[in-house]
């Protein structure tokens, strides 16, 4: 008889530990392993390695769920103690950045690499914060390449399927111009719009009058800041021209606005609304 | 024996409506008389009057509930009608514009004038989308001005408290100032970040992927088109500046992502959380 499959997590935070919860809940038979410098013991995980190295031997599949930030060096730590059929994938908000750190750790890309991205977070942080449906019905990217190996893709994509999530596959360079948009510019303009309160005059009835729109903006504010510096980082030029869009739009509404065009702005508001219908039918 | 007091209200939309529906939950023993030239029946109004005349005909209390914009015709339509006693609210999120409006339309900011914001709302409009709790617990600035007669502000903060708000009292100018900041460029920052990915080669995906924080924005960017003109509009000035302010926050933190300084970028982030945490202790 064979021994039951096991599967590594490297990194024990929010995302890493919904995971776990989430396999478990699922019925997953296979056992769970864990490696996080910061985390001795872990809920649903069945044991936590003491290294990477014990965390690979016999792991058949390793999810790497740190901060984008962390990941060269942790497939630096794999490349040595990995067998080379071993699945692979991450859970980081940008793909080409990491593939990269996989090229450069491993020499090229594994055959068992399936870059990955669920489109599912909360704006707590730390496994306490975990939960079991994070998952549910969330879209999860991969962004295999041609260097990925079908039945990879197979095994990874059944993993999320297993936790309820829907699977789509994607581009890593679209996958990433499409975050810098939908993402990463939002979450950007958020803090920005906080710090601007934050640094005036009014800092104090802003956190009592915080009604209309700002409670929702400081929500999206509230997330891990290391998380955000790493995604940004990782992704900074095609943030930085997501940048220059927005730029353009705000120039476009202050011109309008400037010249009186009530006609003028309420159309750009219409867009937006019109637009709105479509995300949320 | 007096006849029941009669309070008229103009503009039946989600504000006025709601406001009729939460007079009535908490007892409010007076008539209440309606007018909006787009509404023929309303819940929770005893009568709806053709003009604004016959409004005005015996109201000792009148709360204008229309878009700012329209508040100088409505003025106007009730300064050659109106008792000169009667006490005159509005519930607009711009205060010096309305206060403008009002002095125009009477010649003098009326004693019985308290203009007045309710910091409440929902992205739908119109008197369907009327709520009878929208008040509970919100805050209620009234801006009072040295023409303001103390019973006039006494009893409009009776009818906010009445209907479960709190009201609290500032400085019209510093008023639409914090407004502009914590409440018309963040609107204006959702409009524009929705058009952003309207605009792009992303706006099916965008649809489709709107985890992650887009979909929060584009619920702030649903809100009603014409309203959010008025208040742009009347508060264009301080909108500017706070969009000034907004556009020195957003180079900043592109200069630091442009020069990969992740330690400033993160401080750039927690100042944001930090503030986050006396918004919502």
């Amino acid at each position: 008889m064979s021994p039951p499959p096991r599967l590594g997590i490297v990194g024990i935070g929010l995302m890493g530990a919904s995971f776990a919860a989430a396999l478990r809940r699922s019925g997953y038979a296979g056992e769970i392993v864990g490696f996080d410098p910061a985390v001795r013991v872990a809920p649903y995980v069945d044991c936590v390695a003491n290294s990477l190295e014990e965390l690979a031997q016999g792991s058949e599949t390793v999810v790497v769920a740190t901060p984008v930030g962390a990941c060269a060096e942790v497939f630096a730590g794999l490349a040595p103690v990995l067998a080379p059929d071993t699945v692979i994938t991450d859970l980081g908000s940008v793909k080409c950045a990491v593939i990269d750190a996989a090229r450069a750790a491993f020499g090229h890309a594994p055959p068992g690499f399936v870059p990955g991205h669920p489109i599912a977070g909360a704006e707590r942080s730390g496994p306490a914060a975990r939960r079991a449906d994070l998952f549910d019905g969330a879209p999860v990217i991969l962004t295999p390449g041609d260097w990925t190996a079908p039945a990879a893709v197979e095994t990874v994509a059944g993993l999320w399927r297993g936790v309820g999530a829907v699977v789509h596959c994607m581009d890593a360079a679209r996958h990433d111009e499409l975050l810098a948009i939908i993402s990463h510019l939002p979450h950007a303009a958020a803090y920005a719009l906080v710090n601007c309160v934050a640094a005036s005059s009014h800092a104090d009835d802003g956190a009592r009058y915080a009604g209309g729109g700002f409670r929702d903006f400081t929500r999206i504010a509230a997330s891990d800041a290391v998380m955000w510096r790493d995604i940004c980082l990782a992704n900074r030029d095609r943030l930085l021209a997501a940048l220059d869009d927005f730029d353009a739009q705000l120039e476009q509404f202050r011109a309008l606005l400037r010249a009186d065009d009530g006609d003028a702005l309420a159309a750009f508001f219409k867009r937006a609304t019109a637009y709105r219908a479509r995300v949320v039918p």
